[in-house]
């Protein structure tokens, strides 16, 4: 499979770039990443979104900054700054404490062009956890497709936690492509993901450009086709995991699993061990949940019946609006987290278990 | 309070006028229901919508028939076209079978008049029945109230269940105007509804009409509204009720009741006695799930940033799309049933008591 990625290097100018996801599913729109203001804005508006990515464009911000000035205030002005774009995925501290734990020892002039490294291989280092996700996640849609002797294997995923989310496989979707790859018969129920779409602007979009089968279907959908045994397994990622086996991911994943429950559908969430936060057992308590703009409900954007791409506003701007981001998924609705390390249980034994396997592979 | 209907009769022309649902909230606009044509239309683009209104509709279609052609073939054709309309809303062949049984034995001359006279009969008996529905209501919400000394009552809802779905109350907001018109302090939560967005268009619009403090969410919050203890109860409409207490609504209904269940939030259906089909007990496996246009889910209007309402298109034309518009909630997830005779709970006990009660009022 060839390197997917929402993050290049131009190849002229030798400058970051990055697909910028608010204008997809319409036009497909590098921007530069020019500094550390780029940076912030890029996370902050959602032009990058997905834990891993977030965390790698985070690691550029720094590198950019230190590019400008390379001291020591500089750099903490810009670890504070991008700390506080985003507060739900854990990634973003995990992915700024790393590159500021690096440089600080540094000489200045060494600073940008190790910051630079270090985001790339923060970014590869994704890449191939999210390949080895897709390993480890392939053999539970392969033991359905046995199962079924044939018949589609019908995925459901909310939210995009595909390549756009991070790199080349993705993290819930890359037992998915992995599958695809090995010739199963593998559909996805794609869910529209509001109030920013990113189900339908940007999962089923990757798909389609994957050749992967997919149906969009509203978020309210999705108990109803698991009451009728349209889903065999729902796969999604995580912005924060705790120590307890709690699942921090899109707004509308705790309904999912509610129904999966209900209807003996394997629930599995797919992350990278990057978004554990081993400081955290009860996620609802304790997982700070973002509160984002009233216009992400309000605004759509989409392509009018002359083509132009325009922005309409579904009801008036005096409607009170309420928009957290994101909700908590309790362990005990958890079948199991598929990580680069393998499956295990959605538990304080299963955690402990993949903590030891961290630590033996240092 | 006043009469609060989306269907009225032209004070000049004598003629009926809908209130065209698919403008708001940009738009008010009164549509004349002139003949059968127009009543067909109307129910399958849901310019009328909600299981109590479209069986009014469906009514005065016929009447507007007979007025044109009295005759047997005329009634005939009239019924069967309107109940092939919408397949899930049980009031629609029960308004139907009414007119139709009122009607055969009927001269022809005298049919048209006394079509007519049977669906203001009808609006008005819906009316009366959502007026009861609010006064029993009232008293699950004066409780919660009472038990929070003050402190507003949080009520969630789907969908929009309020007048605009049938007369005067409506009737999951029924409970909510008789709390409000009480003095009781109470807010509500008011998912969105993809894809036709009947909450953030049409119950937060009424809401606002009426002064009601509400706040419009995400179909994906409802679950960490309860999580976090932001929700007292949750009041829905029903489409159709089995026999044994299971709730057919707007899809994503189902999802709710799950969240509601696992939180200890009681979760209530409230329905005029008319919604409740006595022929059908399972309605996972019984009920006909309407499946509609995935031009519902791409296509949404709005006003542009001149003002000007238009449609734009989410994504391309070529995204499958699933569209199924109603689910069912088993009645072990519904707490009660509140209806124009009281509150009966969600069980063949509770609709053998109902059914007794009914045969009472005869």
């Amino acid at each position: 499979m060839t390197q997917r990625r929402p993050l290049r290097r131009d190849a002229e100018t030798g400058r970051i770039e990055i697909l910028d996801q608010t204008r997809l599913p319409h036009e497909t729109r590098w921007r530069p990443l020019a500094d550390l203001d780029a940076a912030v804005e890029a996370i902050t508006d959602m032009q990058v979104r997905g834990a891993p990515l977030i965390g790698a464009v985070a690691a550029y911000g720094v590198a950019l900054a230190l590019e400008a000035e390379p001291g020591d205030a500089s750099l903490a002005h810009a670890t504070a700054r991008l700390r506080a774009t985003r507060p739900t995925a854990v990634n973003l501290g995990w992915a700024l404490d790393r590159v500021a734990d690096a440089m600080s020892p540094l000489p200045p002039e060494e600073r940008a062009a190790a910051a630079h490294a270090l985001a790339d291989r923060i970014c590869d280092d994704e890449g191939a956890r999210c390949e080895a996700i897709g390993r480890h996640g392939l053999e539970l849609i392969r033991s359905v497709a046995e199962r079924k002797a044939g018949a589609p294997v019908n995925v459901l995923t909310h939210c995009n936690a595909g390549y756009l989310a991070t790199f080349d496989y993705g993290t819930a979707l890359a037992p998915v492509y992995k599958a695809h790859e090995a010739g199963i018969d593998v559909h996805v129920w794609v869910d529209e993901t509001r109030p920013l779409d990113q189900g339908s602007r940007l999962t089923a979009w990757e798909l389609g450009e994957a050749g992967v089968p997919h149906t969009v279907v509203v978020d309210n959908a999705g108990g109803h086709l698991m009451q009728h045994g349209q889903v065999d397994l729902c796969i999604v990622g995580s912005d924060r995991t705790t120590a307890h086996g709690d699942v921090c991911n899109k707004i509308g994943t705790y309904l999912k699993a509610l129904a999966a429950f209900d209807n003996g559908v394997p629930f599995y969430a797919a992350l990278p061990t990057s978004t554990i936060d081993w400081t955290m057992k009860d996620g609802v308590a304790e997982i700070p949940i973002e509160e984002r703009s009233a216009d992400e409900l309000r605004v759509t954007r989409g392509r009018d019946d002359e083509g132009r791409v325009r922005e309409v506003s579904r009801f008036a701007e005096t409607t009170p609006v309420a928009n957290p981001a994101f909700d908590v998924t309790p362990a005990r609705l958890v079948t199991a987290l598929i990580t680069e390390y393998g499956v295990f249980d959605a538990s304080v034994a299963g955690l402990e278990e993949l903590r030891d396997r961290l630590e033996r592979a240092g």
